[in-house]
């Protein structure tokens, strides 16, 4: 199989696993037993805490685990902000739009992408002028589909100099772009372990220092009463694995997923109709969209599932509704080229060799009809 | 290590990890992904609906998955009647008490227990012909403390002719007695993995058809869009081949339980000031939970820890507070009793010769002080 949806979720590293495997079957204590076993693995937690807290520049404490990106993102949206007024960009991940619509706020602000998904910093000088601001902004620091790197720190600058907290979801971001909450300058931070090498069902809320939240999940008062749930200990442990990997190979994965990428949309060249989203903008390495006039993305997915490739047309949430993907109309993308689109994303294990097959295939597929 | 901790958390059997261990090397997609990676996987979360579907007695489409009995209790508590009275047992976990608690409800009805720990069907006779009628009751299947097993099914159905819902806590109950959702006549009811020999970071809810309950963690739609969120595939898959266990040695496990907890019992009996609570009603075969007049639990549990044998004071996720079991108060039990409270769980590889060399311990630690 060719495998090209790193951003969809990745395979667990080879050595995230044997991280792990000691968690499945030696240590199995619950981490909030006071004896020896229950110990053992709080301090597998604890190390693992560091070893995420190191990828993303801030101190162990300031991590919360939750069971992957969608609890985290409903976790810093829902419960710091149920009764107040937030803004959110159009391209946000279904995990925070559902945050405001289940509290029924049908009036937040909604901050427009242009043609290249970029927020622009105007807007937020123009939304900062506005008579009611938002308590809280959330704007994605790398787009899913796109991969359009956002400008969070200038944003976040404009917005925190209004006493207006950031979060950022940074679940594509880290590990394949050098992420540095405090030099971000935001307030949270999403992040997830199943798009880094690591397990599913695993995930972090970063939390500056200065801001209580109020917890999603009720009861023991684990993770310091900010998310109760005995620990996924085996899951926590890949996580902070997988970060400690993503930062130590940075420089070598991001290296390898841009050679890939130049390929590849060298190759795409050659395909008449085909548009590149966001080509002219700052992108993930390992990301990239594309859309051709006149073909039906998800169709052509499922060709190309039948040669064993496996791409995706967008979110993987949002697979199989035959609906355009929303990021593309939030840029202004015309609805049937939306629906035309693929995303193909890059990992650790891909090769020069896999893309010159997908490129053929993709061509005589495409060019099949001419 | 002698572990006789199995209500807080159980190891991983063999089985289960071998059932998870393809999920966490070759099967890595996405199962919300259109390709054969994705549905290989979505196939894999199926069958293990399946199973837990069967262990509880229900339809495979009446299990969501949660990240565990936290999660699984918030969700049945929260969403359902976050504007509704509600009324629970005294001697709930606390993902039951915090739901309640934050939704600042504290007018809520908290059904009282009999010195043994048993709800009296008379309790619920008199609070349904209270004025106000709560919307939903929750109760224990069996306490995670003393073992006490609730006769759910009466209460129930008492409950029901009032259009009451109920909700149980069965997770201290599978695996160690039979357990049927509809023989029960409850509406909702929480599971865990990880006290039945699966891993840590899954737990599900059990939902009667004719319940509609909105979700706790929102965004992609996952679980019928019921619960949100990646799936945590290879916890997933190890919960189901632990149901599927749980299941088919019921029997054989229920009945070596059983003769651990009487070989304890009529060694503890020479114990002088040794009480073992709720010891004439029905209780989990696993469990035994007794205090000693003068002596200090935690202490005791510490010396214990010396030795090498894990046993807890109570609840894991109360540990370390230096507080009386709010369970054992519940029931009338004095503080001083309460705080020298010790819960011996049994698990599958324990010995009878794991016994005599606890009693043995036991007794030479309490009869020191003589």
């Amino acid at each position: 199989m060719i495998y090209f949806d790193h951003n969809a979720t990745t395979p667990i590293d080879g050595r995230v696993v044997e991280a792990m495997l000691p968690y499945l079957t030696t240590f199995y204590g619950n981490p909030s037993s006071l004896y020896r076993a229950g110990r053992i693995v709080r301090s597998a937690i604890d190390t693992a805490r560091e070893q995420i807290a190191a990828l993303v520049d801030v101190q162990a404490a300031q991590i919360v685990f939750t069971s992957g990106g969608t609890e985290a993102n409903n976790l810093a949206l829902n419960t710091l902000c149920s009764t107040s007024l937030m803004a959110v960009s159009a391209i946000e991940h279904p995990s925070v739009f559902a945050s405001i619509n289940k509290n029924k706020r049908n009036n937040d602000n909604v901050i427009s992408v242009d043609e290249n998904g970029l927020i622009s910093p105007f807007t937020i000088e123009e939304l900062i002028k506005e008579p009611k601001l938002p308590v809280l902004v959330s704007m994605m620091l790398a787009n899913n589909e796109n991969g359009v790197i956002q400008p969070i720190k200038k944003m976040a600058g404009l917005l925190r100099e209004k006493k207006i907290i950031v979060h950022t979801d940074a679940i594509q971001a880290i590990g394949k772009i050098p992420v540095s909450f405090s030099q971000l300058s935001v307030n949270l931070m999403t992040l997830s372990s199943h798009k880094i090498y690591g397990p599913k069902g695993c995930g972090a809320l970063v939390i500056d220092k200065q801001i209580d939240i109020e917890p999603l999940l009720v009861g023991g008062g684990q993770e310091s009463d900010r998310r109760s749930g005995t620990e996924n200990v085996a899951g926590i442990v890949g996580f902070g694995k997988a970060a400690e990997l993503a930062l130590l190979e940075l420089e070598q994965r991001s290296a390898h997923y841009l050679l890939l990428r130049n390929k590849l949309e060298q190759e795409l060249q050659s395909i008449p109709g085909l548009l590149i989203f966001s080509e002219q903008v700052e992108r993930l390495p390992n990301t990239v969209q594309f859309g051709i006039q006149g073909i039906d993305g998800e169709m052509l997915l499922m060709q190309l599932d039948q040669k064993n490739i496996a791409v995706s047309s967008g979110s993987a949430c949002a697979s199989g509704g035959g609906k355009a993907s929303s990021v593309l109309i939030a840029m202004g993308v015309d609805e049937q080229l939306a629906k035309s689109a693929i995303r193909v994303s890059f990992g650790m294990a891909n090769t020069e060799i896999e893309i010159n097959e997908f490129s053929k295939l993709l061509k005589s597929f495409v060019m099949k009809g001419e």
